[in-house]
């Protein structure tokens, strides 16, 4: 993940082709909007990736089957209601939604991809759905996608979005984003979803593998409390609108469309970390010197993982102590008197012990709203860098 | 683990040979107790199991050399300060701790068994340490395990112990322990100690393999937090003052002594999970009908360690959804359409969907202070069950 240093960007400016709209159809209450429509007045190339949950919600076995031809012209989103843990049943819901956004927008229901995001177990309201998306359908436009952006929220405290603008082929290209967070979440709502948009035209194989690299860079490196949802999704259209030659990985302007790509991914999955409910630091680590690349990951994903740690953050703790237990439980290879951590430049353990840097220091350096911890296994040559944030009381309060 | 419903003993009968103690060396500071003595009148056999974090303590580092003949004649502890991370200095620290009780005790060094809980980085205060050996050997009694269980506590809200009186080849023995807890700690103490002693007579070689077994069936079946600390230890010293024949597993009172050291280690375990600090409540999570033993103990800890689980139910919610997102994520073979989830007798989920319960009854099963949930798998014959706890805001207070 590239970028720091960054809370939030309120808007985005949808590329050429596509609308969008946020609508309140009742799901939620309380007059939230809850539902979100975005669509492309050509087909569009779409990549995807989506949870590795074992129990994926239904609206993810059905975007699993649409993308099969990586062709698509339409996303419905709901919030409120996950439709996970809903059987067969479930599984129809999500076929209508589809097939009603179908309707109303005169596409075949193949070409619109579902998502869903909320309580784990009840069915969807099919009729207020129904109605949400014929109201969607209605106010679509060009400029609807920071409503759109407000209507995936569940606990998100502001909207997640932001547009890169770059030229491709000597055609003004645009790739924007729209994101909701993953953790410090209502109850049963635990999802990560985030939705990209662009006007390049770009072969279908090379823009899937370019989104799995993208975010594994990004949305695979952030943690918040290790729960894997039912229904994490990544959606990626890209509809041509542009007017570029296809790109291909082989193309000169590739890398620049790549690095757009990382970079809306990265400011997302950068502004879903620091969200977290009741979280207010956001703590980047990296393990190097590992044995493995394996290693590195196990390690830093150990310490981010933490609450032990992530919880002594909240209080400014620096918690020195309980990132050598994480290391030593991480099953990564270690040895205990070689192994250095740093706050910043600040020698926490030097060699496996306490190192120069001072308890009110380490208190200090922790007490800011971003800081970097960085290991030393001095096994090897491998690193890992993984983003989390810490743990407070509002964490228990928002999820009991 | 066999026992249930139980939620503390304050007392502790030693069994014969044995003296005990407990004493403020002024470690901790308040006039907290902080160090413990346990010592036997003659040889006993010495069976351990140990931490298998790869940042070991350096006191678990001396046992684990101490354990190789499996003799010994005493064991002395603090608390307050871990002797984790401390390199080389702090192993000789903990060889001074031995080398100073056997001394007191008039024993050699490698009969002196090591234990440390607390703070993981600080160096141990050795002037103090030396003084409150001292004081223990001049106090250490018939009565003093209740001195000793009290002494080893760290956030524990009480101390725990149970004693359990049997009959080997006409001879009245006793099986006795004391434990501290595990999580829901003070800033950087995440230890579980369990010290069991016995004066029975018992072969080296079945006494560890009865340890091992015993421990696997109560500590290491529950989870508080999912961390496993630097220091965990589990010792029994059997050091046959009862006069029996020697135990071996071939003898026809194995049976008896080991279903002794099973109890003691079921119920001291329980006593850890729920005293959890904030936690009030414990349940008892099994996992049926898996495709294999590691699925199933697999399934039944990513469900136990899921903090969106545990923090539901200090509200209340059930979260039946969130234990589906659990299993989902466990790695288990799973088929989400054919998954039963019942609390008690409530058939949450049927099926992969929601079963038959209402949201108000299985409200009212989770607001108990314990309670069992089981999952079928429908997928195999094997089954696991883990215990744990509740998470409140008051863990995040207690660990900041």
């Amino acid at each position: 993940m590239q970028t720091k240093d960054f809370r939030g960007e309120e808007k985005i400016e949808l590329p050429r082709g596509f609308r969008a709209a946020g609508a309140n159809a009742g799901i939620k209450g309380g007059g939230k909007a809850d539902m979100a429509l975005i669509a492309s007045d050509r087909p569009a190339t779409v990549a995807g990736t989506f949870t590795r949950n074992r129990c994926p919600a239904a609206p993810v076995q059905l975007c699993r089957r649409h993308i099969a031809d990586h062709s698509g012209r339409a996303l419905v989103v709901n919030s409120g209601i996950a439709n996970a843990a809903t059987g067969a049943d479930g599984r129809a819901d999500a076929r209508k939604m589809a097939a009603d956004t179908a309707a109303e927008l005169d596409l075949s229901d193949d070409e619109v991809f579902v998502c869903s995001t909320g309580s784990i177990g009840p069915r969807l309201p099919m009729d207020k759905i129904g109605a949400g998306i014929g109201k969607l359908a209605a106010e679509a436009s060009a400029s609807g996608g920071n409503a759109a952006a407000r209507a995936i929220m569940t606990t998100d405290t502001r909207p997640k979005c932001w547009t890169v603008k770059i030229e491709i082929g000597g055609k003004p290209v645009t790739v924007a984003g729209i994101a909701k967070g993953a953790g410090m979440i209502e109850p049963d709502m635990a999802t990560m979803l985030a939705f990209i948009t662009s006007d390049a035209a770009v072969a279908a194989d090379d823009l899937q593998l370019l989104l799995a690299g993208a975010v594994d860079e990004s949305f695979n490196r952030i943690t918040v409390d290790g729960d894997m949802s039912t229904n994490d999704s990544v959606l990626l259209f890209a509809n041509g609108a542009a007017g570029n030659a296809s790109l291909t990985r082989e193309a000169d302007d590739w890398s620049e469309f790549a690095r757009a790509v990382v970079e809306v991914c990265s400011r997302l999955a950068w502004m879903i970390v620091a969200d977290g409910e009741g979280a207010g630091k956001v703590a980047t680590i990296t393990v190097g010197g590992a044995a493995s690349a394996a290693d590195a990951e196990r390690a830093a994903r150990s310490i981010a993982n933490s609450f032990l740690v992530k919880t002594a953050w909240a209080g400014d703790n620096p918690a020195c102590g309980r990132i050598v237990d994480a290391l030593g439980y991480s099953g990564a290879q270690i040895d205990p008197d070689a192994m250095d951590i740093r706050y910043g430049r600040l020698a926490a353990i030097r060699n496996g012990q306490r190192g120069g840097a001072g308890e009110q220091e380490l208190r200090e350096f922790v007490s800011k709203s971003e800081f970097d911890i960085s290991v030393d296994l001095q096994q090897g040559d491998y690193s890992a860098t993984v983003y989390t944030c810490n743990i407070t009381e509002e964490y228990v309060r928002i999820n009991m």
